[in-house]
């Protein structure tokens, strides 16, 4: 804004060194966002262009900066400027302060800078007035500026210069051309990832906690353009910056029109997960600030700045004089919303601990100071606060995918959310039982078209996996009542009359659901116990399945013992590569044989045990058994079981309420199987994570069952939010995503298959990793058990809290099953990520074993 | 836009009759909302003011009333118009359009036509230059302008006149200054309700369908400056027009910031829950459309324009020549978009009833035609998609509340909608055990501080009544085994001996959900049968309550049989008034002492009768059992029966999922009857009926019965989406809302009560009414039984269904429970349409007694 050809060449002083000595708060080698919450830091956007954000920056810089309220430095970055050298953001608020300063007077002293780092080749020709070629051309299209100049504000009777203040301003990144970033990014070959910007941004965050003195440090950095103006990669500022999450000023538009543009701006903050909190608007007679307030519903306050001259190359000392009531104004308000801010973060965990009844929890074991306060997620990373010198928000990967929901990457995250404002505001919820809207027929159609394609053909939706599963029970129930014709049998349809005593054929291990039918499926555990579930009695037959998993480099076959493992064969237990597991030509192997012999055995054995009860129903989580503790069934064994229950028409259940939608690598895990259920529930993933919803998909003749002349033959079972718009939207658009090669990267074989998420050579290094008992790698998930005895062993084991609190501190998230720890990323994360997610697991395993001494 | 004052004398004319005798295509007895989709109808929406809105309507109706595709009418609204007369939109397409023809000299004839509906005073002065005394006030501070201007634009070789096409431009109301319509509005003291407007939309909208003749008919409706500019009455146009959701086209903005506003202003729109079907942008050289269509992932086109001239007053006909293409396109996009959407509409039922398997529901039973296509919701109302002579969309008051979940009005679910974008965008979905998050820890400490003020002392999330019911069992079963020191009996902890046998103390007629557990709290009923429950065994002592209703205008107690009812006080078994009943002044009445005796007898029975069996629970329905038939149990009996299980130290619970957050006129039912629980369940309308969401609320001493060393004794309970974010958010908003008396106009007696809401006298009035058996009418509930016997009665019976087809006709979307119907509105409904809702269910009862000649 202000011409830097102005600039008293006097005072001018270049140190390109010091643009790569910028003090480093956290380690580099992570690329994890965090910054300092020690003093405040807000980012200044713009309902429009031209709505003078930088002469709010400077307003607060005179505020922050003044007499009344001395703070120790101001800081001010412009991390993105078009135009430069020509129009200078930092510049400007460096000189405006400059001239505030002398037109006030002030009593004390101020050290003032400004510094350019980087800038387009063209950008830095004008500056330093010389030709490309002398330069020599950077290999990103930038060179490092290094442009410093500083001056020393010298008030009157004003303090000596080891306490005086920093006003301290910073641009980062400079263009040419005043156009957008994006464009100028193109035109000027001079393009940055917005990963290195945001590296350079977390880098600037870090100045002012140097020295741990940040008494009085505020910062503000200021955005280009609009909030949804693109920034040079060409991603929207909103969420090119959405990874901090900083608290924000919205520079309002106080001109006709500029109700309408404010409000828009706002909500797109909003729409980002931003906190606005205050919108500032320049009077333009049109008292745009009452509409605006009402809005608001007065909860965000909105400060009306004067009429700014037309002319800006004026000295603006009456206007800044004029303001100055509103930019003090703004300051305390900024500064007592961060006091808040952080204060409520810090009280969070004592609050929680007090009122909080958390599941799968045994409070005694929580002390406060274990307690995570998560303050936001984007795509897979949790935002955390921490204490320790100081406040601030690290990033952890969520790498329990929060209980096995999570699959979206940062950019469908949001715009899952745009999808859920839409949702919301266009259906809320609305009655479902004979009625239909778009996302519910829109989901089931994909639901059909995907993990139910070739075999399904009716979706019952409900609210999550137990719920889901307790309705699979009642419609396979059905289906077998009605092929058996024990319904003829009955009285009536409504007899309350238990004929039969019918029971599910269920696997030891498996976990189907809290609530108690799903419980009922499940085999004795320490979920079961009386103290647990007083009415639990385990109405199933379960069978001990056979287990796989790595160990020393080798997948292993474990065989249960009622199978004789010692008569096996020696060369069907061991495979060298997993994918020889899921080989559909193992079918003829002997194994299968005994797989199949087994279960009739134990099948004939249960007839002969109980003649009045049957067996109405096969419920099986395909692949791996997730609560369990990640233990993955030889999928043979599965098959064979599958197949022998549907030859005696009992109906099998696939619950997928876990393995479904890419968690294992594949869309629906029965793919894995090669074979197809009658029944199958989803849930957790399903809606990528944002919001619950589940779907019980079954064939036309389960649903046949149900079919009569009345409504008590109607499958009565129900839950309010049946197919609620929001769970039915963020299902479709998510269901979408991850099977689409144009945003899921990982997808190969046509789109069928994600490619191998997790370096096998290191999965390989850790299963012969002498802590480690065993290992699994499939699709997102990476679990290993680790070598345990006693109660180290087991679902209420402690023993791997160590090595999780460590994990934590490198910026891993993840919660163990007992013994049991395991690494889950979403159907979109990178393979590098994955990586680093092993690379420091390994780190952490070596730490432990020698700490454990194991 | 176009001085009005130029246009030639000669061809103006005014009919004021013609604003009144516009076609009314529905009855405007209704207020509600309905639009013809017999012929495509858009809105034309401005990313920021000036972007051209009124030039794309005038490209848009050359390109429709073009020899290439000639409609039969276009059909030019501009509901508000501030600037006027010298700015006239409607003019301004007038004119051009008139332009356009003679510029393009066509072969067809065109009757063209303005009108100008209303304008205030001082606009109306200066349209007819005489002042206000003259004309006379209007009390509205508006007139009735009448003013009709029209021409025949004869092409060459144009057809004969009956078979010409038409431009019919309208403006619905004027105002003289050229600021914001709010602003004009009040200071020229003519400010018009939004119902006021919209009526008149809903007029305007219904041109073009008078004869059934509407093949070619094509209408736009534009709005005045961007789109979230205040209306006339300060609601915001994207809100006001909410309602009709129409589908729009933004008219985004080419210049410099003009990405970010565009960008901005779309997501405002989806955030009201319209479709936007295109963007329009000028050209300024800074390929805008580029970032849009990146953005827009290219699945909503973006259309560039070329640069408009700056002179306006300018004929402006090589501009359109220039942009004939890219309007054709647009236009091509609207109409292929309009069929797209009702060839959608009118599949959906087939394909529902193809692959949907609808809850609750005998699929056999319903067939095609009577599957309802719901559009979208907007407050209390569906917009529901219909065919009779022709496509139409028809706004229904969800008089079920959607399975008794909803409470928002308008204003709420636009809040909620941009709260859920917000949550989504901040939280996604994060892990809850220990670990907490703001809306988790708000939501919690607003319901410790509402529902579970002065008891409650923990919260623990869940999905659904259901679950919550579940976990509510699991608490207090504990607790019981604690207190009565079985526990100390048990080998361990995670024994899985049933060392004795624990049944809930619940009510005949109450239901506490779908999922098993809670199945087993239920008595036997039409629900529980063997072929609906297989491993239902009912573990309850179910005891008959005492229920009221009224009769004839009389509240009446029906007592259970085995309490003898023939040695109850008459007295004591009728009231004057619904409120005699909570009266806490009847504890020391005979009846108190009865109920007790009665409790008691029934509990030694069942003590008697099996000695090894514990009651575990009390679990009530306070007040009214939902699903049982809308029964009102006697609140003096529950609370007799609370008193008596407490002091035997069975934990109560109370299943406020339904009858919780106002549903019965008080925040929660237990304030009715006086009395507290150790654990309540909520549900439903806790998130304001918007998205899944349950809370089990536990007093601290239920709580300590899991607290111990192992996490075996922690309730092992806990779904996948615990305490997810969007739920809490939603929750915390809509509990803060509806006790606010600044949002719920409702409340009277310090915040504490909802007045009363149904019209009593036409309560009355339904109580004599021949055809009902009895009426409860408490809080957002107005319930009655149909007297009906045999298979008419019940659960099952069919016996309403032509009774409810009716009221859906008149806009009621009701759903009954068998023979008893209800009407539920929300919290904030008004007192007003309750009492229309009433009085067109008088009305079809009165058909229904006729019809079935009872």
């Amino acid at each position: 804004m202000f011409p830097i050809s102005a600039l008293s060449i006097a005072i001018r002083r270049r140190f390109l060194s010091k643009s790569i000595s910028l003090y480093k708060l956290f380690s580099t080698q992570s690329p994890s966002i965090q910054y300092p919450l020690s003093h405040p830091i807000y980012m200044i956007w713009g309902a429009n262009t031209g709505v003078g954000k930088t002469l709010v920056s400077a307003g607060l810089a005179a505020s922050a900066l003044s007499p009344l309220s001395l703070s120790s430095k101001f800081i001010y970055l412009k991390p993105v400027q078009t135009g430069f050298p020509e129009d200078s953001d930092s510049d400007f608020v460096y000189r405006k302060y400059s001239e505030i300063f002398h037109h006030r007077r002030p009593q004390f002293t101020v050290f003032a800078s400004n510094h350019a780092l980087k800038a387009s080749i063209s950008a830095s020709q004008a500056v330093l007035g010389v030709d490309t070629e002398e330069i020599g051309k950077s290999e990103s299209g930038f060179r490092d500026l290094g442009w410093y100049e500083e001056r020393k504000l010298q008030g009157e009777g004003g303090e000596t210069v080891e306490i005086a203040s920093e006003l301290i301003c910073k641009m980062i990144y400079g263009w040419k051309e005043a156009v957008s970033p994006h464009l100028a990014a193109e035109r000027e070959r001079a393009v940055v990832d917005d990963s290195d910007l945001l590296g350079m941004v977390k880098q600037s965050l870090g100045i002012g906690c140097e020295d741990g003195h940040n008494v009085g440090v505020f910062s503000v950095l200021e955005t280009a353009g609009g909030v949804a103006s693109p920034g040079p990669s060409g991603s929207l500022q909103c969420d090119l910056y959405r990874p901090f999450r900083l608290p924000a000023i919205l520079v309002g538009d106080g001109r006709l029109g500029g109700i309408s543009s404010t409000i828009s701006a706002y909500e797109s903050l909003k729409l980002r997960g931003y906190d606005v909190v205050a919108v500032v608007c320049e009077d333009h007679g049109l008292v745009n600030e009452v509409p605006l307030l009402s809005y608001l519903r007065n909860r965000v306050p909105v400060l009306v700045l004067p009429p700014i001259p037309q002319d800006m190359s004026d000295k603006l000392m009456e206007w800044f004089d004029e303001a100055q009531c509103a930019f003090s104004s703004l300051k305390e308000i900024m500064i007592s919303d961060f006091i808040e801010r952080t204060e409520r973060l810090r009280d969070m965990p004592k609050k929680a601990r007090d009122i909080i009844w958390w599941p799968f929890t045994q409070h005694k074991l929580v002390p406060e100071e274990t307690v995570t306060v998560i303050d936001s997620r984007c795509g897979e990373h949790f935002a955390v606060h921490k204490v320790l010198n100081h406040d601030f928000i690290m990033q952890q990967f969520d790498a329990c995918a929060s209980w096995w929901t999570q699959g979206p990457d940062h950019t469908l995250q949001i715009e899952l959310a745009r999808d859920m404002g839409y949702a919301a505001a266009r259906f809320g919820h609305v009655m479902f039982p004979e009625n239909i809207h778009e996302p519910a027929l829109e989901c089931a159609e994909l639901l059909l078209g995907g993990v139910g394609k070739g075999w399904a053909s009716r979706v019952f939706f409900s609210d999550n996996g137990s719920t889901s599963i307790e309705i699979a029970l009642k419609m396979a129930f059905r289906k077998f009542l009605f092929d058996n014709g024990i319904l003829l049998g009955l009285p009536k349809a409504d007899t309350t009359e238990r004929c039969i005593d019918l029971k599910v054929l269920a696997l030891r291990g498996s976990y189907h659901g809290d609530t108690l039918g799903a419980m009922e499926a499940q085999a004795p555990s320490s979920y079961t116990g009386y103290l647990q579930q007083p009415w639990y009695t385990g109405r199933g037959l379960f069978l001990d399945p056979p287990t796989v998993f790595m160990h020393n480099g080798v997948w292993k076959l474990s065989l249960p013992e009622r199978m004789h493992p010692e008569k096996v064969n020696v060369e069907d237990t061991s495979f060298g590569l997993r994918d020889e597991l899921f080989n559909k030509s193992r079918d003829g192997s002997s194994l299968a044989g005994c797989y199949s012999l087994y279960i009739l055995k134990e099948l004939s054995l249960h007839s002969g045990l109980r003649g009045f009860s049957h067996i109405g129903a096969l419920i099986i989580e395909p692949v791996i058994q997730g609560s369990g503790g990640m233990l993955m069934v030889d999928p043979l064994f599965q098959r064979v079981l599958v197949k022998e229950c549907q030859s005696r028409k009992i109906p099998v259940i696939f619950d997928e309420v876990f393995t479904g939608f890419w968690r294992l690598g594949v869309e629906s895990a029965a793919e894995l199987l090669c074979c197809q259920p009658d029944i199958a529930c989803f849930a957790k993933l399903m809606t990528g994570g944002i919001v619950p919803l589940a779907a019980t998909l079954a064939t036309g003749p389960v649903f046949d069952a149900f079919v009569g002349d009345s409504k008590l033959q109607a499958l009565l079972h129900g839950h309010s939010y049946t197919a609620h718009a929001m769970g039915c939207t963020a299902a479709a658009k998510s269901i979408k995503w991850f099977k689409d090669t144009k945003t899921n990267f990982n997808l190969i074989f046509e789109g069928r298959l994600l490619g191998e998420l997790w370096d096998m050579d290191l999965v390989t290094q850790i299963s012969f990793h002498h802590t480690v008992h065993r290992v699994v790698a499939l699709g997102t998930l990476c679990a290993l058990e680790l070598r345990a005895e006693g109660h180290n062993a087991g679902y209420a084991s402690l023993y791997a809290r160590s090595l999780l609190q460590n994990l934590r501190e490198d910026g891993i998230y993840t919660r163990p099953l007992g013994n049991v720890i395991y690494l889950m990323c979403g159907p979109c994360t990178s393979p590098q990520t994955c990586r680093q997610l092993l690379e420091i697991l390994y780190k952490r395993l070596e730490e432990f074993g020698q700490a454990n001494q194991v």
